[in-house]
């Protein structure tokens, strides 16, 4: 089962990740936590690029985050999906579509075809997006980054974006209120965690 | 006017460019020289990446070649034609094609369609493609990396790539024989640079 979390900086998605990791191992399951970008060494170089490399195009961007994608799907997430694991990522494809595509302007459909290429395919089974307000998100994340420093506007788009494609993909998405306590959201993640490992004959 | 350098590693293209620079500013023309992966310091850090990054995906080193593009022709390559510059570049789109498709064995339209999307459709107006036989080549270049690092039938399909690509694009496309003299093959890469600057009316 690959699982992803989705939504803006700030929203909890690290926390959520590794209160859904412990309590599914708590279970017994093979779990596995991994994000994007920055898996492995490769994932972190491009990472510091994305970071910290100063301006570049639109299309760049995109290009190194396809990357990153690629190589992550490849040698990490299907060799653990193959393995019988519980793959847990932090951000995956719907963040390009949401911020390349929603916020800054590239066409959705590129970019959904660039996703399926880079990734071969492969889709989450549930997709966990964290759904708050855009200021309320800003506000809880402390340390400024290149990617963090856009207008009020681009964050709003960014929200929308979200949770535009979850309402086209209602099977796959499972949108949280993440303006809760983080055990609260936890406690919701688990619910349809549970739910869909009961569907896929797990529990 | 935008000039492309092509051809295997070893084949002469930096040396040609730095001649044909030379040739062409002694000559009275604004030129600039540039090369991919590379230019600015976005370009070297995926330049560093491609080079000593260990084994990587196909995917994710397609997209690290794209994402380098895009930034190049944005940032660099294009404001230098509007300036009415003539830009000389060592390796561009015809390499990803030849590399990753003919090479690699990635879908040659879905390439292309990358490289029109990467370079907002940015098309040399003068492709020289040093040809010559692969184990020639090889033996020139002393510095193994891991770009070079190939098999014999990898090079053999890299030749034959670049020159089905001149065919398909007899009028973009001047092929040269890279086995002559520099001298010569510098000579020969003037005269039909010639010819094109007086086509377009700039001799």
């Amino acid at each position: 089962m690959f699982i992803t979390l989705e939504g803006p900086d700030g929203s909890g998605k690290s926390t959520l990740a590794k209160g859904l990791c412990a309590a599914l191992q708590a279970r017994g399951f093979s779990v596995v936590l991994t994000r994007e970008p920055g898996e492995g060494e490769f994932g972190a170089s491009i990472r510091s690029i994305l970071l910290h490399g100063g301006d570049m195009s639109q299309k760049a961007e995109l290009f190194l985050f396809l990357a990153d994608r690629a190589e992550h799907v490849e040698s990490f997430v299907k060799p653990a999906l193959e393995a019988g694991k519980i793959v847990i990522c932090d951000r995956y494809a719907d963040s390009t579509v949401v911020y390349q595509g929603y916020a800054r302007g590239l066409h959705l459909d590129l970019l959904r075809e660039l996703n399926t290429f880079a990734t071969t395919g492969l889709v989450p089974d549930l997709t966990l997006l964290l759904d708050l307000p855009p200021e309320v998100g800003i506000s809880r994340v402390p340390e400024k980054n290149r990617l963090d420093s856009a207008s009020a506007d681009f964050h709003i788009a960014v929200r929308n974006g979200f949770l535009a494609e979850a309402k086209l993909e209602p099977g796959r998405f499972a949108v949280l209120d993440a303006m809760r306590s983080a055990e609260d959201v936890l406690a919701g993640a688990l619910e349809v965690v549970d739910a869909r490992l009961r569907m896929a004959g797990r529990v």
